[in-house]
């Protein structure tokens, strides 16, 4: 096995990317509450294939060829849509096999800002070693693009960020100063990364709608051992 | 002496500003490594006023009125001008009362970025409860609008930024999650920032410029009590 090192990026908004050079690199998506947990989650429980698309025009468009749709806007599920953005609706066997298309408030912007990139796989905790083992088997640069809310960046998104780099360990070498940053707040969680995501105003917003249990859900790690990537328009495992 | 609190939030790079509603509050730019250091430095040692231009265009044309000039590209001196951007340079009893133009990177632009706030002032670790005090004076909600490294987030400015959250204490709420995660940066430095920002991959850049005395100068607290902010086209104190 090939043991060189490679290099780890994190960019911590959409609003950013275009700062950075995709060309070459594996792009990690990550919304962690909740479009990333969601998809991770929906492959979990069998899904085919999710198309995601940045509008909801779009969504609406695979909804007329006959498709499974998803949309969500500001937290709450958007009308006219089969699905909204809590995992635990997709943890049934009604989803199995389904094509579904999904367009979110930030995750599905983050995917459609990234097209450049070489490869782009899905990363939540849910998944979140398979996802370094899939990234160490590739051995190359990395970018781990967070969802952030609106372009503002966000605890959750940045945890993950952290959480990744520390289990890549010595294998990478941290390209940029947000590597600093995003593993210091990984570091200031310790083992209890639900009360620092509590804290946060992020959260407070999301809690007013009643999304606590999926909070909860989304920040445990390895649920689904499996790594949902982009081929062409669709994310497939 | 009125003891509401006010909110605090913090911008992490100028490419963020479009994000954020500046009217109605007091940005705080940073810039450490080294525009504002350099700004503050120049007040401590006299100089009347600074006029910080975006352009180096800008800034040759106040050449041609016969004002002071200083302009950085790169982290090197650009050719031209009377002045870099070593803090050292401005220990001089040379420069005062002399009006000063200056171009930097990064810093000048995020003054240029602001310029819809209500009240900018230059925040710098060697002012920093001077700005705290005229924060707590002024109780209007502040932006920490960190000027970053060619738009991507740096570990020195998010420092500061949690250095003067911790310092403002329970007098202000944090209004998002770049709060917590300046914070925890701050935390995981701990007793030694000088270490944590000699890691970064920033620094590792500037250290090739052979600029290591300037950034331990830096990072000191407290050298200059007093606070620059914008008057029309000019830093003022």
């Amino acid at each position: 096995m090939n043991k060189r090192t490679f290099t780890v990026d994190i960019c911590l908004s959409p609003t950013l990317l275009p700062l950075y050079e995709l060309k070459g690199k594996v792009v990690v998506i990550v919304d962690i509450l909740r479009a990333t947990s969601v998809m991770v989650t929906a492959f979990g429980h069998g899904i085919a294939s999710i198309t995601p698309t940045a509008t909801l025009d779009d969504c609406e468009y695979y909804k007329t060829l006959g498709m499974l749709t998803a949309a969500e806007r500001d937290g709450m599920q958007a009308e006219g849509f089969d699905l909204g953005n809590s995992p635990f609706s997709y943890q049934t066997d009604f989803i199995k096999g389904k094509d579904l298309a999904m367009s979110t408030t930030n995750g599905t912007q983050a995917i459609a800002a990234s097209l450049n990139a070489d490869h782009i796989v899905i990363g939540a905790f849910l998944n979140i070693d398979a996802v370094r083992d899939y990234l160490l088997k590739l051995r190359k640069p990395v970018l781990i693009a967070c969802a952030a809310w609106k372009g503002k960046p966000n605890v959750e998104d940045t945890l993950f960020a952290g959480a990744l780099l520390q289990k890549l360990g010595e294998e990478v070498v941290w390209e940029n100063d947000t590597c600093q940053i995003a593993h210091s707040l990984l570091e200031s969680a310790g083992n209890d990364m639900l009360s620092l995501v509590h804290e946060t105003s992020h959260v407070k917003r999301l809690k007013r709608l009643g999304i606590e249990k999926d909070i909860e859900f989304c920040l445990q790690e390895n649920i689904y051992p499996l790594v949902p990537y982009l081929q062409g328009k669709k994310l497939v495992i």
